[in-house]
């Protein structure tokens, strides 16, 4: 594909602040924007050139998008396999590819993919019963880890279990889906790779971001992360197996424990921008909203070094109202979603807080 | 006037590349654009929640923004004053203010108004008439600068003479409009300092910019300028008076003359971001569409301190056809602005070459 020149217009699946982000980095190149999302005032709206109001699914829908748009790329990656098939059905390019997106959508095959590929992973095995469940933990050592084979995101459809007993109840709790049953990592820290490979097959990985979860909901990246130089080649390494091993175009976010002995595991796959990802937009020489536009119209990928230190936060639900004081700080740059409503531990807004490498 | 919350709505008049960037700065604020410009296709409508397209006069487009704005501001200096005072007289505020406004549109009240603040321009003098022309050329020692009051941008409705002769003779090429007439300056450099001035009083000076002109266009913005701490404490002392004496809210740009002893002489002020002020979307703390936005939204200022070394390049009519060697010069940091006809002379987009400072 040659690169899509300015002017072209690129489509998104999904319209939230993840959309929003990639149609102000697609503005910046020349490039227009039309976001499909079925919530007539999403975030990404408000700044995109034209935004189609239907279920991801709507073949008139995907039809508008395929006409317009010299690629079609995602902001989330639980997109209704129909929709990547009508797409392609259609001629359009999608960026990442239906596979990418099919692996990272379940997480077995997620796993298996990962270890296939030399990313090594926790333990794991699936189990689509609560006796499959019971045995399965008691294979991986007692306390496990039990998560829905699908869906899911900001630790909803989880839960631990101590024992084989608990994991059958946990089971039957996460409403009898087939789930995935994982050993626990004894992991020091919790780290993310966001990394991204161009059409051309190029592949770029931003300095490793260190995060905190609360809640199971990403509460803060600090980066670049003090990693050792092994760590930081481990990390490099993984993200370009995973990519490579996926034909992936555009940017993926790559959660990592790293273990005691400073080794790494993958978490998971987020098969688009990523949360702990947002540090780029005020400390790296491109962001990785920008890196994902560049990849995804097959244009060069741009430099990944860090240019500054950042702590990034994330405003959750009411704490969107700090945006005063902070917009006060001079340390501190902002960036609101245009989201209308604050419901609680609802991601509304984020901060970088920036200082000399 | 308290500070617009996040999901208000900026109404900006004019929507080309300044509109189209302030635009893309508000959304990062999480505030909404409504851009009124009659042109269909404006840059900055790709990139708004809304667009009305209409003349500037239109009353029923002004009551549109006045009903849907809590600030209206704009992106070019020649605004018809009727839809100024038509908006004043929806109630809706307007920043930068009619006064301030008015003033840049007429070059000898600018020149005036400079002078009185204290802040000094080369020798001028007014005229309305062929003899006027030659008389002011003759007082002003022959070789003149001549250039209508009103409109005029890019080095268009403005001539030299070099005699009272010749000085007669361009007043009636320019049309025979009322003029100024300028002494010539013996400047060194052109310089200019992007400053803002809250709706708090608050105002803050961005590092100096070196400017380059090429057939009246920018060419070229290298920021920050190496001047002497007496020249950019003369700036921003200029800046301060100007941006008082006008009660100003808002970014402007004013250029410069940089005379030989380092002194400096204002040549003329943009109430509004400048061309010269692209560096900071690149090497500034906060970019001069974010400070534009933040103070005409009654936000605090962002910091100001340069954090790269810039070199800006205006990329006009078909050079934009480089993006794609600049895409890959990792160096460079793109800015396209979405026009559909890369006219000759047209501003298409800017590069922003980076480097340590």
């Amino acid at each position: 594909m040659t690169p899509l020149p300015p002017g072209s217009t690129i489509g998104i699946l999904g319209g939230g602040q993840l959309g929003r982000m990639l149609a102000l980095a697609a503005a910046r190149l020349g490039l227009d924007v039309m976001v499909l999302d079925p919530e007539p005032d999403c975030p990404a709206s408000r700044v995109s050139a034209r935004h189609v109001v239907a279920p991801y699914e709507d073949p008139e829908a995907l039809a508008a998008l395929a006409a317009a748009c010299g690629v079609v790329t995602v902001e989330f990656e639980n997109v209704p396999a129909l929709a990547l098939e009508t797409l392609a059905g259609l001629g359009v390019p999608v960026a990442p590819g239906p596979r990418a997106l099919a692996v990272a959508q379940d997480r077995v095959d997620e796993k298996t993919f990962l270890n296939g590929a030399g990313a090594p992973t926790v333990a794991f095995a699936p189990a689509a019963s609560a006796p499959e469940a019971a045995r399965a933990a008691e294979v991986l050592g007692g306390r496990v880890l039990i998560k829905t084979r699908r869906e899911g995101y900001d630790g909803k459809g989880q839960a631990w279990a101590r024992s084989a007993d608990e994991a059958a109840a946990v089971f039957d709790a996460l409403g009898g889906r087939p789930v995935i049953v994982e050993a626990p990592a004894a992991f020091r820290r919790e780290l993310s790779v966001i990394a991204a490979r161009g059409r051309d097959g190029a592949v770029a990985a931003f300095p490793l971001a260190e995060n905190v979860h609360e809640n199971g909901i990403l509460r803060r990246s600090t980066a670049p992360a003090a990693v050792s130089p092994a760590t930081a080649r481990q990390a490099a390494e993984i993200a370009r197996r995973v990519l490579e091993g996926l034909d992936y175009v555009g940017v993926a976010g790559i959660e990592l424990f790293e273990l005691p002995d400073g080794a790494l595991l993958v978490n998971e796959i987020a098969p688009r921008v990523h949360n702990s990802g947002h540090w780029t937009q005020d400390g790296a020489a491109t962001d990785q909203f920008e890196q994902h536009i560049r990849a995804v119209a097959g244009w060069p990928l741009g430099p990944v070094e860090a240019t500054a230190r950042v702590e990034m936060t994330n405003l959750l639900g009411d704490e969107v109202g700090q945006w005063r004081a902070l917009a006060a700080d001079p340390a501190c740059r902002l960036h609101l979603y245009g989201k209308r409503e604050a419901r609680a531990g609802r991601k509304m807004a984020h901060v970088n807080r920036v200082s000399p490498l």
